[in-house]
């Protein structure tokens, strides 16, 4: 809870969750004091949106705590607003021509793409360790034999909450995920690599969360 | 902000931050309003902590929204209550070994420790990418050659704030923290290997505040 309620604003609480719809006139007959005196308690309940009061019925608990609408704002943030660039190569490399751009670039997962940014597959530095431990020439390899392919690529949208990015990372054991948009390319629907979110995306975010710096973001139009 | 403020709040935060400290008399005169009327704003204001009153002076502004309340939230949350278990090997392992470790294990980063569990050395899936292309035998290349070495090793203290713990791994660029307690061995101040914070704790954390459960996590004894 980020608001610390008064003993007497928890009971108010109490006693729309057990008795609500309540007016606020009853609310006041219950604890003993007046309609005025409560009127400043209420007003915060409602504001807050721990309580909700509707003309002619009364107050009402939603059991929404501030935390909860934290949640809310922190549901509101998109992909679009914290994706990094992508690190691609393309589907003509070798396995050795991937692991120096792994390098180069410095990262931890790279996409493969063929032309036009379209989306083909995704390699890891735990699969390039993996082919490299193996006695075979990786110059000589094609990229294509050991990524991992479309469909089974777990992938996030512009538009999609930051949120379920996130979870989708967690829930799949993975370091990245492509933003893609839709394309068509000679009449099929394809995947443009457009962006990149990480785990390192996120724990940015909950850096310039700590630092007060990512609901002014998320409210940027 | 979490709350949405009135136009009537929002010309009152005004009027503070402008000609505060100033009375509630005196806000109520420059509205034209009653100072009855304004209790409840005054009473929200100040609970939400954006306005502080103090007896004979009056009303001020503090600068702190609900989002830097929350800030301040996030600055409590400790390491201890997030930490995994740390991923470690012996320092008398070869590089192979350590390679197999980090498959059975999965994880990006291992600790090297000598016994008793103290920490030696650290190494990540990009140092051993490195070594397995060269032309060596990794069965024979004791893993403290290619290790990064105490002094130069980042780590955190169960204490420490996860916020710092965040800002640590994206200061440094690096995957992993082992978190760490000093302990005295053979008269020799060493660390001793107790948890890890990686990418993937702080991508949990933030999953967990978005599904909001991690204030409450926070307010734990």
């Amino acid at each position: 809870m980020t608001i610390q309620l008064t003993e007497r604003q928890e009971l108010i609480i109490k006693i729309v969750q057990d008795q609500g719809p309540i007016t606020g006139e009853e609310i006041a007959d219950l604890i003993g004091l007046t309609r005025a005196t409560l009127r400043p308690d209420l007003a915060l309940l409602t504001k807050s949106g721990l309580l909700e009061a509707r003309p002619k019925v009364g107050y009402y608990y939603t059991g929404k705590s501030l935390s909860s609408k934290l949640s809310e704002e922190i549901k509101k943030l998109k992909v679009k607003d914290f994706k990094a660039i992508p690190a691609v190569v393309s589907d003509k490399s070798s396995v050795y021509d991937v692991i120096v751009a792994l390098f180069v670039q410095d990262v931890g997962t790279i996409y493969i793409v063929s032309e036009g940014g379209i989306l083909e597959g995704v390699v890891s530095r735990k699969d390039l360790l993996k082919i490299a431990l193996g006695q075979v020439d990786i110059h000589k390899i094609p990229i294509t034999v050991v990524m991992t392919r479309m469909p089974n690529i777990i992938s996030t949208t512009p538009e999609e909450s930051l949120l379920a990015a996130a979870q989708k990372l967690i829930n799949h054991e993975i370091d990245s995920l492509p933003v893609v948009r839709p394309v068509t390319v000679e009449g099929r629907e394809r995947l443009e690599v457009i962006g990149r979110v990480t785990k390192t995306t996120i724990t940015k975010a909950f850096v310039e969360l700590g630092a007060d710096k990512l609901i002014q973001r998320g409210e940027r139009p």
